[in-house]
């Protein structure tokens, strides 16, 4: 029989983790159990949650002393009956984690889907195979770079930002993810103006960089405007997946009349994550139902800038990203903020080749433009695949020499 | 200028929260300013953020002790020109708090649209008036029951406990959150039967209850299942807004041809509001937030039970959802969990007539059935409004006198 299995991190004040799985389990299904009479329970066995797993850990000083209350801390295992609910995001998250988020120090940490589960959730459309298909980038880790100082800007303005930054040989660049609907830079002349640009640049260099505009305005107008960008020619679509919801995302990426990779920024997605009594782990909502929800690209918070997420969490994330699946296609991990080209060796370390280096400042403040700032990042990748150091690549590659002199580097074990 | 002020609650390692208050300012605006020409200062002076008040607040050793690091406690307010972002909740949440949610120890306490902005929010389409208007209920809070253990139950189990539920004579019946479309008790089915019986308990007693039906399903297809409802005969919807997301209960709001109220409950909201440190509050998002987005209902957690929240958040949310406003109608209040009738002089005392007392176990659990559950609560009501002491009042009511047994009553001072 299909279920959802969910993990929980439970903070209990009532010091009895066991007791309280069972009423998880009991209150979100079925009500009650005990008292029930025999035919009862028959016919509501189905219908029953499970306690899968009770653990407890060791007690946190700091945590009970914040809490002003002795709590047991532990992980509390539930299985849920997939009869209970419809099989989308919406009806599972109210059931695993509706009423449930709100009752005291409680958070998500996972979610396993059964396989006949699954096989309803799309997954990325592209997943790193495709975008390598796309791309004919196929051996080392792509490069992005981020629109800088957009807003207020007007058209021309970010045509030449856009080019500056295709002419440093990044493979994408997306828009500001608070770039909307706007007179200025309106939508469809982004997509028709960025292409024209491109191609432009293309005849110029030979490299072609790949555009992902911002998909945004009312929900239930989002399919349509997506399908208009895809008419129009638009690359790849970035998407505030937290401010829609996942189940959103998910029909743009079953909409196969919307064939473009979709990035998903990790947006407001802060509202739910960092707290370690409540919530939804980032490992789960970034990592893993991003992934099943079909976003080809997930940006998270890397763990090396000011802006940051603890390093396993990043690496959580990229493992809920990539591991294999029979279904579902891999999410490209993109560890995004306080990125420059001497963090390289370090990111490749981390993520390895299926990632995307993302950068904003160590692109556009690049002493010599952003499109020196791209190549820079380009020439640091190919240092580290041909086993060289950066200081040593650096001597005959001067956008890189540059900046590594401009931020330093960051040295890694062999 | 039309502008959004949100009000940040901060606790910052780097002591400075002027320094704070400006980066930020800038960083989701046009990025940066002290650097640029005069010229440009001049185009994007109506683009950029505005740090309208910071405040520092003393320091709380518990608070630094958790954090392990001694921090600045405070709120920050910005003011956002809306020339930046389209009028609608996800652009505003993705402006206001997108990357800025992910920095840190930083949580959203208020939002403050511009009347030019605000008017277009649709608000509720019934809100208090409508719903004293629909009911002709104008002198007493409303009363509320919650369908008890219907999950893995047949279509007649439901119609029954529905029936006993009006025969208390409950203003409305809700469906449990986590029923979604299923074969034993399908979305169409409920809705039809239900006013079949309701219809029926009608003639029996006079006393017409009104059943809100969950509505489910994926985002894309809700407004075609909300508009089915409402040909069947719905009463009024249940709404899972924050699995959903608020944009998604604004479009069900503003259609013309769901000409029912919605109900919005705080399922997974718990995934955002609690900490101290991070989210969004629950004033701003189950209060001021709903009723932008049209929620005729709010339910959230009382502050009397298990699942409780602290008094003064209730209490703000309450204020949030129906203080005086020009354009917006007011969204009821419903207080929800732990409720029994001998609380209903506290209710009152706390929310007054325009709230709605609402009770699953309270009504369900009362020793004579859910009919008799029903009418304690509203002669509890009564007892209330006539200046009757609940225990007085008991001696002629029988129903209410059990209940008093049963639960017990809190005491209220005059
Ligand atoms: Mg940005
Ligand atoms: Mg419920």
């Amino acid at each position: 029989m299909a279920e959802v299995l969910a993990t929980y991190l439970v903070h209990d004040k009532k010091g009895n983790l066991e007791k309280k799985a069972e009423a998880i389990a009991l209150g979100l299904t079925v009500g009650s159990w005990t008292d029930l009479p025999q035919l009862e329970k028959e016919q509501l066995k189905k219908h029953k949650g499970r306690v899968v797993r009770v653990e407890e850990f060791s007690a946190s000083a700091r945590v009970d002393s914040y809490l002003e209350h002795k709590v047991t801390r532990g992980l509390i295992q539930i299985a849920y009956p997939a009869l209970n609910f419809s099989n989308d995001f919406p009806a599972i998250l109210t059931t695993v984690f509706g009423k449930l988020s709100l009752d005291g120090e409680i958070k998500l940490l996972d979610l396993t889907f059964d396989e006949q589960l699954k096989k309803h959730y799309p997954g990325p459309k592209f997943g790193i195979e495709g975008l390598r298909k796309l791309t004919g980038v196929y051996d080392r880790p792509f490069v992005m770079s981020i629109f800088k100082g957009i807003i207020g800007k007007d058209l021309t303005y970010l045509s030449d930002q856009l080019k500056e930054q295709a002419r440093g040989t990044v493979d994408f660049i997306k828009d500001d993810e608070i770039l909307f609907e706007n007179e200025l830079t309106p939508f469809a002349k982004r997509i028709t103006e960025g292409k024209r640009v491109l191609e432009e640049v293309y005849e110029e260099t030979g490299h072609r960089a790949r555009y992902a505009v911002n998909l945004t305005g009312r929900t239930l107008e989002l399919k349509e405007k997506a399908k208009r960008a895809v008419d129009l020619g638009a690359d790849a679509l970035l998407f505030n997946a937290f401010a829609y919801g996942l189940d959103t995302l998910q029909s743009l990426a079953e909409d196969n009349d919307i064939m473009v990779p979709i990035m998903a920024h990790p947006a407001v997605s802060g509202a739910t994550t960092p707290s370690e009594f409540y919530g939804i782990s980032n490992e789960l909502l970034l990592g893993k139902l991003l992934r099943y929800a079909g976003a080809d690209f997930s940006l998270f918070p890397s763990p090396y800038g000011s802006v940051a997420i603890a390093k396993e969490q990043a690496l959580g994330i990229r493992d809920a990203l990539t591991v294999n699946d029979s279904h579902i296609k891999k999410t490209i991990p993109v560890p995004s903020a306080g990125i420059y080209p001497g963090l390289v060796p370090l990111l490749y370390q981390d993520f390895g080749n299926d990632a995307i280096i993302n950068a904003g400042g160590g692109v556009h403040g690049h002493q010599f433009g952003p499109a020196a700032g791209g190549k820079a990042f380009r020439q640091a990748v190919d240092a580290v695949l041909a086993g060289e150091t950066l200081e040593n690549y650096g001597e005959t590659h001067e956008e890189l020499k540059v900046a590594l002199k401009q931020w330093g580097s960051v040295e890694v074990a062999k």
